[in-house]
């Protein structure tokens, strides 16, 4: 199941960017599963990855490849996580990159892997490598669709999206896509995004936009509290726009781009949420007025992550105690309980200390059957303000993971 | 859903606690689901209970309660948990010792308020304080086995135990009840549990003795995470026994009455995990090695509460490596992931920061076919070690949690 639009919007090209989607058959034969971006020199490449202890193999690779040289290529796999594989999945991950290399003339050092799938096995390195001469025809800058599909895995829907904005008579133009669907609460990244953009943009500013977008994006999602071992996001500035340069924070175009940046992770990390395994809502978790910022976030993650909430959620059940519960729970300072406000939509549950005096059981029904829902919690113990998205817990969640080895 | 054996064991009445269990028709008509305790004078008491921020009305009154006045009585009912109602639900667990009080010829202060069942709806005062006369004559000292199917919610079962052992020919007897299947991640108290003994026990040192015994039983299970508004466990020593009565730690009874008190302690906490809504399971994870007892327990909750693992563990699925994910995300310091181990059972599934070359599917399937699972994690960095038990989540609990408003 899924939230929302099920369609992929119209995926605008970057000069600069050429992408190949294949079949190498590491699951599932005939499918694509191996996905090769191709950037031009003088591309600047800024990355975030996991925060779990076992990152993969490829994390690792592409980890040491982006401290020593500019990339040119990234390739990509699905069905097979290369996580957990020891030594054998170091040197599948390098020999991956030495292949890439070989075939396209540069070093193995300039190309970074991407894997995801299934943990613990080792990746079926005569498939993989046979595949990737074929990348070379398939290169084209229309490949954005293909590549969005071509990194799938439990996602029932390809991710993505593009934003254009014109700046004193200049286009610059943002293409991004993303995938994941379980085992979803990214930790300074996502499970695999890649965005690119025609701006040009100097390369720790680059790494700077692309950490603190991602925080707001992607490190606020959660689909089931599971941080992945593979999470990678990677932001590519090409430079071919003719607008002016971003060097500073104190370019004007640095706020402006770094909002439609903002605008585009936040549409592709939500899309995570709705395609999120299971899910038949798509839930916005609002805390406002918390003391600090960590507070407002333990109080959302522990309503979101809460199995009570999210099976009340998937009910359509307005379950308020649950809610109240949860936020009684989170790991917080104590706080004055009785100015402790909680919303449904526009429908307040909690005032007081207990149940609001004007809420009825028919105004919370009408917001918990709508498929995306606000939660919004007044703290009222300060001034800081964070939102995360989630999805419920549904039958189908239980059933995914229980039948399918991801 | 549950495990193990659903049959209640014999409870061993404890001199000086009587116990009443009638039906006041709170939720559902003709079930018992109003239980009074009557203590004799002279008994010691102690009790625990929830660290949740939003506590339940009655534990507000029994913890007031506690601090002012030695408890006669204990009054429970099930159907409503009295949580979540602000200042009417304080008025109507002090009308409830009111009417108990009343009732049997004492202060209002001398009896304990407790209540479990759905949160955010005012008590039926009505109905509940009619059926309170009926509790004087139906006192008996066997009523240990009524009490326990008074106190349930959506438990399947009873859950109950008894430990009987001599000391320098005197007999000293204890006996305990437990209710709780889901909203279970207690938190220095458990669902609801009531345990007594015939044991002379000074009245701090029993605190004591409850507070350090409920640390290594009930804190240490996790159904779902969600640490209930209501918890509460309470501890009585009528002191009728002829044995020594125990004043100091330092007494020899003392050590060998404390570890009678931590096995039957487990065994209630236990048995609430095997009858966790939906429960197939029963898992006890084991961490040992950790560099502190803080960083044992997060790598053992964090194992317990992935949605991921949960879903495994129902489809008995070796599934090794959302095992070694959780580990990697719980929130510790760095540690070195080639010294970690774990087992499933005796089954080395992780070693050398990899999969075991040792390990084959058919072993781990083998451990993952049965219904009680030992996972065990060397974290090869210290020398604590904690244990916690928990269950599968399974399509039972979402229909539960779903389909039926607790």
């Amino acid at each position: 199941m899924a939230t929302g639009n099920p369609n992929l919007p119209t995926l605008l090209p970057i000069d600069g960017v050429k992408i190949a989607a294949v079949s190498a058959g590491i699951k599932t034969p005939g499918r694509r599963d191996l996905v090769v971006f191709e950037l031009a020199d003088d591309c600047n490449v800024a990355g975030v990855f996991t925060q779990n202890r076992f990152c993969a193999a490829p994390v690792l690779v592409s980890k040491a490849h982006l401290s020593k040289a500019k990339p040119k290529y990234l390739v990509v796999n699905t069905g097979n996580a290369n996580a957990g594989t020891g030594e054998q999945g170091l040197k599948d991950a390098q020999s991956t990159c030495t292949a890439v290399a070989e075939c396209f003339g540069v070093t193995a050092e300039e190309v970074l892997p991407f894997s995801t799938g299934v943990i613990g096995e080792n990746l079926p390195m005569d498939r993989l490598l046979s595949a990737i001469p074929e990348t070379k025809a398939a290169l084209t800058e229309q490949g954005w669709e293909e590549a969005a599909s071509g990194i799938m895995t439990t996602d029932t829907r390809p991710k993505g999206g593009s934003v254009s904005f014109d700046y004193q008579g200049h286009t610059i133009k943002l293409t991004g896509i993303s995938k994941g669907s379980g085992m979803i609460q990214p930790n300074m990244a996502t499970m695999l995004g890649y965005v690119a953009t025609d701006a040009g943009i100097e390369s720790s500013l680059l790494q700077a936009l692309l950490s603190e977008t991602t925080t707001k994006s992607f490190n606020r999602i959660t689909v089931d509290s599971d941080t992945s071992t593979n999470d990678s996001c990677i932001l590519v500035a090409t430079g071919r726009s003719s607008a002016p340069k971003i060097a500073s924070r104190e370019d004007e175009l640095y706020r402006i781009f770094k909002e439609k940046l903002q605008e585009l992770m936040v549409l592709l990390a939500q899309a995570i949420i709705r395609d999120g395994e299971g899910a038949t809502k798509f839930v916005t978790i609002q805390v406002d007025n918390a003391r600090t910022a960590e507070e407002a976030l333990e109080v959302a993650f522990t309503v979101a992550h809460s199995p009570l909430v999210k099976t009340a959620l998937f009910a359509s059940d307005p379950n308020w105690g649950r809610i109240l519960a949860a936020v009684g729970r989170a790991k917080i300072a104590p706080f004055d309980l009785d100015k402790l406000e909680i919303f449904l939509g526009d429908v307040c549950i909690v005032r007081d200390g207990g149940r609001a005096s004007e809420y009825t059981e028919e105004a919370g029904q009408t917001v918990m059957d709508q498929e995306d829902i606000l939660i919004r919690i007044n703290m009222a113990s300060g001034s800081a303000s964070e939102t995360v998205w989630t999805s419920d817990l549904s039958h189908d969640y239980v059933t995914i993971n229980a039948e399918y080895r991801t």
